[in-house]
């Protein structure tokens, strides 16, 4: 991890999270699309990620769980856009599954995967619906917290 | 046009408009699909649509323009989420390109062709993130509008 690059798009409705990883990048997207390879990085720890299932295909659907130290369970639910092996994920949680709008559409994410002088630059976007949501992603430490996660999931990809 | 069946879903957040058609399923998917056809029955008439550009494909564009007897646009941006040949599209305003999260997610098409006895059952599903979009939706005269379309639909087809 040689490299940090963080911002907000000029529209300020988009965070991106830029790394470049010194791991192969099919090793990066198995830690993204096997789940027991995405349950070892997901969450920030202490947090932890007992339930994954992802079903990797454009409208396949995702349910993840995620788990605080102190034992509350969040539930996420979503559905994949776009799946272009080991360069390119998008997904979204404005659907719960193909094609059921969710409660709430908060942000689509996007994720590539590019080789750069032998190495893999990795960068994760969030793509929300409103400026207010972007914000308050932000507030909840977008940054902090899918830094930390993309750290974790260098050090997986790396062992692999 | 021999059958009729509208409703709204258990859910509350669903229209659902539904027609047996005399025509064959492929003439319907043109009239869906190229531009030249979609102009010609998409608006409910004296409304017209000026412009249609739709790249059929998922993750593919699209941009239509509707107009008022008085002149007045209606520009319409979404994107495919889903394509089969003939059977069935899915289609969001949730996206202006993909993906690029629109101003305001407000439904998400589902177009149904399947063959029923010789004709072809035509259901058009729209699928709402709030009940209060869906219950305006309504109120806009979505079975009205859409019942409409649906005939122009089906005249144009069986003369292809």
């Amino acid at each position: 991890m040689s490299s940090v690059a963080e911002m907000t798009s000029p529209l300020g409705r988009e965070l991106v999270l830029t790394r470049l990883m010194d791991v192969p990048r099919e090793k990066i997207y198995r830690c993204w699309t096997e789940p027991e390879l995405l349950k070892q990085w997901f969450a920030p720890r202490p947090f932890t990620t007992p339930v994954a299932e992802l079903d990797v295909r454009p409208g396949g659907a995702t349910y993840i769980v995620m788990r605080s130290p102190e034992g509350q369970d969040m539930p996420m639910r979503g559905v994949y856009l776009e799946v272009v092996p080991n360069e390119r994920l998008v997904f979204t949680d404005a659907f719960t599954r193909a094609w059921e709008p969710s409660e709430k559409p908060f942000f689509t994410g996007i994720l590539t995967l590019a080789e750069e002088a032998g190495r893999t630059r990795y960068t994760a976007r969030a793509r929300h619906w409103t400026r207010e949501d972007c914000e308050a992603h932000e507030k909840m430490g977008f940054h902090e917290g899918w830094g930390q996660c993309a750290e974790q999931l260098a050090t997986l990809a790396a062992a692999l």
